[in-house]
């Protein structure tokens, strides 16, 4: 504990020192400032582009985040900073590549129970920047950054916890398949601890009752914290696989038990914002909902789809890295349809520039401000993505081109039905490429006609753009591996 | 002229006395009943089910559309009668499977311009059928059901016809490739004509100002018929390639050519709805927009995307005959997402429940009555649909499930690149399966996971259902291949 109260003195001389100014603590407008605004981000975990209803899904309905959608923006060249769970988070809460934070490996891909690392204390989360201008922090629902201190949700800022701290498909008591048990016994199958702050509440988690549970808890703490600004990171454990729903949601949706588990999210969109709007607080709410990477395709119907997108969870074809982003605010976003770029790592110097707190400069950010985007009065300056799978960038994207350098089939794990790509001949291991391939993927989302011959000159610049990209990132050690 | 007089009394007989009823020819409203409504049919041409932006495809805009859908209903299970044009059109207008007027072919897919043969006299188009309730009708845009009296709108029961009597692709001019031309003597290449009701007016029709042009058509007979009350069925040509869009769209969409196309066609969905609204019929106009047929996948980005559904244009994969759809009445529809089951053959039946008008009696229906659906009355009678490739039936849906029986690669026209299809292999002709395949495609709307083996109790039930169908198919003359 001394040892992370350290820290976040450190943090806070960090800010002072490098901005010149210490941030106000109450979220009392300035005068002619607008008031803080609070701050939701609602996280999936491997949901799929084409899994909500304005996204094209058929039969998953998602009334909520379809009207959340049209009353705000809907985001649809919204990227993670990875397209597996630790590293894409670590990206979304430091605002920066999780190469700058040892938190990817090519080796390890995501943490796990025996790891030993995690978040490092220097970096400086949403929470951590935001507590320098007073709101406060918590976070609920699925963690993954470290689960030993001071790798902690309230080792990073955040004031509260409660969720499992890795994967809910983690702790997997042996010689047992999710498929084979009755569903009522399936989640002790998985003996995932379930936390408050620092202590192990519940073990095993029970998961059938996770979402609700994660709902009922964001909803008490806008209830409590509703005179402001606060900031909750609900970052819900599903649908990662294996997949659970409350009784209420079973066997209700025509799109099968995938369908169940996302339409007991969109419920609790829906309850998280009725709540803003009876506590009279959603006009000085910004919520954004988005999910971690691509759809996991390993346990057929129980996975979802990235829609028109190739690829999935654990590639740097679009379906892997681009997901489906809704960002809400009545009476302040410009409403409609956003197609500018945008990542996860964007939103913690947004949400800075909107709360009046100053970045630190002492590190490389690899989010741009995207507040002009949100609010209609400009646009970001980001202009390139890089599609990081470990510690190796396998492709770039600068406009409407993305070059690939380097790939990788991401379906090597579904041994139960492989597929092959009818595009591509994708090899299991990380291939330079001899040429690399280039889509236009505005004209051609879903990465089908190789342009590259066309355009020798947007390779080489996408060249130049990643050279100078990798000749700024510094080693450091290793979180995954540890 | 005259063998169409006597056709048109002869279906005045035909309801007459098949329904013991005459239809008021007036649009007033009788005790306790609601005002007729007028009837805005709006048909694209190979539009994708994934090409709108409600319907997921990211880049192309189409914010009219998106509200239309918001503020009323998103029908995500709709289906053509057909996957290729004409027959697909006879479906519609006659809400019949076009194997029961001839108007299929397991020779040739669809009318040409040295074909003799079109729509018989005996069949009774929704133009016909609403006439007889007083509507005044139009036909704009592509017929494609015989460009020849007596298969002409005007000789099918439409007051007026504007448009262009076949493919946008047909009387090529040899030796030209529509690639290889500048875009402003590219629409030379297609020696397509442009109609008024029986004349020829322009030849080759100026297909760059083509969707603008049916656009204020439309416009301009609602302003002149808001008195009602009208259908208007507006066909347009366009995405089919070869593609063209007025100058105003001229590479304004960042999803390239084909984007600019739809874009177009969304503006004009808008220009249509605003005028309902200023004209004061918006409350009593029901409005449908959907397409003949899925994406034509032979010219790389010059065509559409079926989003996540499996196959295209010319098949009986869901993308081949699956249509984003969205239908829009403001003040009487139940607004929001219908995954009901529907087609376009519905909509004759639904049309003459809401305009009062009597079905005849001496024919088969393939279309059942959707208007409890649009009004949130109940539900409809549907519960199969039939995929048809020429007089085949390769496959057939039966709630949640579609087995498919006969299967046929519908990219076999993809010769510039083929592509194999990633699940199955798919032979070029047609071929019977020994196995039928099965998917339940609410679960599973890509067509993934072949569920035949755990299921062998609905492919019976499938099989019964398909062979009752069979029997109620009686031989008529072909059309297409007179």
């Amino acid at each position: 504990m001394k040892r992370n109260t350290i820290s976040i003195v450190l943090v806070c001389l960090l800010f002072l020192g490098l901005t010149g100014q210490y941030p106000a603590l109450s979220s009392e407008t300035e005068s002619g400032q607008p008031p803080r605004p609070n701050f939701i981000v609602i996280f999936a975990d491997d949901l799929g582009y084409g899994d909500l209803g304005v996204f094209g899904h058929p039969t998953i309905k998602t009334p909520h985040l379809d009207k959340m959608a049209f009353e705000g923006q809907k985001w649809t060249n919204f990227y993670v900073a990875a397209p597996v769970c630790t590293p894409s988070r670590a990206g979304l809460l430091t605002g920066r590549l999780p190469v700058r934070s040892g938190m990817c490996s090519d080796k390890k891909r995501v943490l796990f129970p025996d790891s030993n690392g995690g978040l490092p204390q220097t970096e400086i989360t949403i929470a951590e920047a935001l507590k320098q201008s007073g709101y406060y922090t918590a976070a609920i629902g699925k963690w993954h950054l470290g689960h030993k201190s001071p790798y902690l949700p309230t080792d990073h800022g955040f004031d509260s916890y409660f969720g499992i701290p890795y994967s809910n498909d983690m702790d997997k008591v042996e010689k047992t398949s999710h498929f084979t048990l009755a569903e009522n016994e399936r989640y002790q199958a998985y003996n995932v601890p379930l936390m408050r702050d620092k202590e192990i509440i519940e073990r095993p988690a029970d998961q059938r009752t996770i979402t609700k549970r994660y709902t009922e808890e964001a909803v008490s703490k806008i209830k409590d914290l509703k005179d402001g600004p606060f900031f909750i990171y609900l970052a819900h454990s599903l649908p990662h696989i294996p997949l659970f729903r409350s009784k209420e949601f079973k066997d209700t949706s025509l799109a099968g038990f995938y369908g169940d588990v996302i339409e007991e999210i969109d419920w609790s969109v829906g309850r998280i914002l009725k709540t803003l709007t009876e506590e009279g607080v959603a006009e000085n709410t910004l919520v954004v909902f988005t999910s971690d990477n691509g759809p996991w395709h390993i346990f057929k119907t129980h996975g979802g789809s990235a829609g028109l997108l190739r690829g999935a969870k654990g590639g740097t074809f679009e379906g892997g890295m681009r997901e489906p982003t809704v960002f809400w605010w009545p009476g302040h976003i410009k409403t409609g349809v956003v197609t500018d770029m945008g990542t996860t790592m964007d939103l913690l110097p947004a949400f800075c520039k909107l709360s009046g707190t100053n970045l630190p400069e002492d590190r490389v950010y690899d989010g741009y401000d995207i507040s002009p985007l949100i609010l209609g009065t400009g646009k970001s300056e980001r202009d390139v993505v890089f599609y990081y799978r470990g510690q190796q960038v396998y492709a770039v994207r600068k406009g409407d081109y993305k070059a690939h350098f380097i790939i990788q089939n991401e379906y090597r794990t579904q041994t139960a039905h492989p597929v092959t790509d009818p595009m591509l001949e994708i090899p299991d291991s990380p291939t330079v490429l001899k040429e690399p391939i280039l889509y236009n993927v505005n004209v051609d989302p879903g990465e089908k006609f190789n342009i590259a011959g066309e355009h020798p000159e947007v390779i080489a610049e996408i060249r130049e753009v990643l050279k100078k990209h990798l000749a700024g990132v510094e080693p450091v050690e290793n979180q995954l591996e540890k």
